[in-house]
């Protein structure tokens, strides 16, 4: 290195599961490289545990500790990598790092989506960082495409596909044409969900990324409440088999967009033509959209979260931590808009629905009659005999939600209505993003 | 701002053309943007142009001149953007902004791959930074994910389609059925090709690229002669129309991989299996794929080179130089490999040929015979009379590109054989990348 002074990047490890492993064996391997490429050396120093009795592969006991005192008062650890998730304890955890002025890099979205105004704050008073790369879609670096490649891009709108759970069950019901249970069950022996997956099919770990990335995208602050969702627990094999039949597919969105300068950020399952690039985007594979008034359409795509992919950014973020000394313009909230937010009644949608009806004459009548009340007016309509019900699956034209809503809500309380109605959003049908 | 000492971003632009214009009025327009999120003021203080006398809109006259010295000697301006392209006087110009210690921001691809690693050096030397974004892939950020991000990726393939005028091309002839030079007259008429389109559909325009990206990549010197290129001069409507009927697309594909520890870079046409996410890449659109140890894929997407997409890539340069004083690890070419070439002849490849030969008996087995001779398996033939001629359409099975060839060359000699033999790769199979 012609560099006189060579960086020493220590590092504690809060947490060794499959990331947290995969980032000590990453660093390891990939030490050489590292130091050959940023002329920095790169250790890990210290390792925090729960139990420290149990024997682990790879790295050597001594590393480990139960006591997070003994991390972060450590002089020689500049730098707190926080791997073990959720808001108690790794926000105390992470705060006091920031105090003394180490650096952070955590993946932690839940706590990002909730504390992450607070956190960065801190790290601009004491004059470090806080990097979250493995936060949002694993290795797909957007966090920092946002936050370094797009200020003069003047961006409009955020969407894609980040979840890789519910788009893996999404694509099973679609390949297959198994049930939603059935599609569940599968993704959580193929390990792409967990044994309690609510997070992810609520639709909550989508909205928490969606939140980190309109935060972002528009320096304003966005939080996990700010973020309405609609999970995929209601979508049923008949609703993919008709979008297949309409030559769409389904999938988890989430859209963060500018309305003249107000924020609407949301996720919903979504009806997509064939021929939209995210209909294409398969599996546990994430993909995210960034459109500006200074670029056309960008799109970023790749593997979710994995072990090896989440620990790569990570590393990753280490990296850029090396490279850049100073914080940067993320932590400087006061620099940040405070935007308002566009209230979801107002956005306009196009919307599909189903419903289970009695099968007797005037019921589409009676329904159809109730849309034009509200205004709503219809694209088109299949009727289906199904033994003594009658199964109407419909299309709208482009309507205001609040109005949307209102309808449903009337026929929801019909007599001959049977089933909850539940609407799906047509996106990229050229109206909306 | 809370920063005590505000940077001063002052700036002399080389070349007023599309993209230098719209740089100019995007940092006007993003100041106050730029400046909130940088904390630094950027102004674009003297303009290069050949002849002053020309008034020019947007921008007051008085900031023009047609004297480099007049700007590289004001030591106001600190930045230094070239956008007049080629190498002569842009390599001057910039050697001599960075002997001066000024950063440079430049979106001169040629010049990148023939004086890349001399400049790198010299910023190195000299304690700046060069920074070329939108020499690829327009506002894809691809070289900042590479430079920064991808670190710890370990890299094994990047490969795409990054010239927009031969999508653009290929995706008319394949949507129209349109013949090349029709779809080739075409793309000028929308502006998608220039009126001398030989950079382009040459694949020297891709090559330059992908010695770029393949440097970064594998941090190793990889220069314009390094690339052998294939254009698509020799893509016949007919070779189009068989792609479809194998359910394939023809793509211009960039592909710069590592074999073991040796680097092969090279642009040719291929085709590609339709359900492949290459080949739903239409129009100007660029798409570059990062494959590696620790990451399974990701994929960049956006619109290739526009004025405003290529300018906003520009101004996102200029930001990162405002978040990094110091040269980064690209400039330290003391710290790249020196990694060899893996030869052109090893590359073990499909391929597909469509042969026009006479209507006569035996002219198939000769040509297997000869293929079977140099070990050259065939997967498919198609033979369809034309005339007196007939058609045959081959696909092989994987084949080292030597044996394949020397089969060719003997066949091309045959008195049956009655059109140039012009092979195309067949990618995406599952063997390859």
């Amino acid at each position: 290195m012609s560099d006189p002074g060579v960086k020493k990047i220590s590092i504690g490890l809060l947490g060794y599961g499959t990331v947290g492993s995969s980032v000590y064996s990453l660093i390891n391997d990939q030490a050489v490289e590292i130091a050959r490429t940023t002329g920095a050396s790169i250790n890990i120093k210290k390792i925090l545990v729960r139990d420290i009795s149990v024997p682990r592969q790879d790295a050597p006991q001594e590393l480990f500790t139960d006591d997070y005192e003994d991390i972060v008062d450590d002089p020689e650890i500049n730098t707190i990598v926080e791997l073990i998730g959720g808001i108690v304890p790794a926000f105390d955890y992470i705060s006091s790092a920031l105090e003394k002025g180490k650096s952070v890099v955590t993946a932690n979205k839940q706590l990002l989506s909730q504390k992450g105004v607070y956190l960065f704050q801190l790290a601009r008073e004491k004059g470090t960082q806080i990097r979250f790369e493995a936060s949002v879609a694993g290795a797909i670096p957007v966090i920092k495409v946002l936050r370094e490649s797009m200020v003069a891009a003047d961006l409009t709108s955020v969407y894609g596909i980040v979840n890789g759970t519910t788009n893996f069950i999404l694509t099973e019901m679609s390949r297959t044409g198994a049930k939603y249970q059935d599609a569940l069950a599968n993704a959580q022996e193929w390990g792409y969900a967990e044994s309690d997956p609510t997070e992810d099919i609520s639709g909550k770990d989508a909205a928490a990324k969606m939140a980190i990335l309109a935060s972002i995208a528009f320096h304003t602050a966005v939080e996990l409440d700010d973020v309405a969702c609609i999970g995929i627990e209601g979508i049923s094999s008949l609703d993919i088999s008709y979008a297949r039949s309409l030559d769409m597919s389904v999938k988890l969105l989430g859209v963060a967009k500018l309305y003249d300068d107000r924020i609407n950020v949301r996720v919903y399952p979504a009806l997509l033509k064939k021929d939209h690039p995210l209909a294409s985007v398969s599996g546990a594979y994430n993909a995210v959209f960034l459109k500006g008034n200074s670029i056309d359409e960008i799109m970023l795509s790749g593997p979710g979260a994995g072990g090896i992919e989440t620990a790569s950014a990570v590393v990753g973020d280490i990296v850029s931590i090396v490279a850049r000394d100073k914080p940067g313009v993320l932590e400087d909230i006061s620099a940040w808009r405070e935007l308002e937010f566009y209230p979801d009644d107002d956005v306009v949608s196009k919307f599909y629905l189903r419903l289970e009806v009695n099968d007797e004459p005037g019921v589409l009548a009676t329904i159809a009659q109730i849309f034009g009340k509200y205004g709503v007016s219809v694209e088109s309509v299949i009727q289906q005999g199904r033994g003594a019900h009658a199964e109407l699956v419909m299309v709208f034209h482009p309507v205001k939600e609040a109005s949307f809503r209102k309808a449903l809500d009337q026929i929801a309380g019909l007599p001959e209505v049977k089933s909850q109605p539940r609407p799906i959003r047509v996106e990229g049908d050229g109206y909306d993003q």
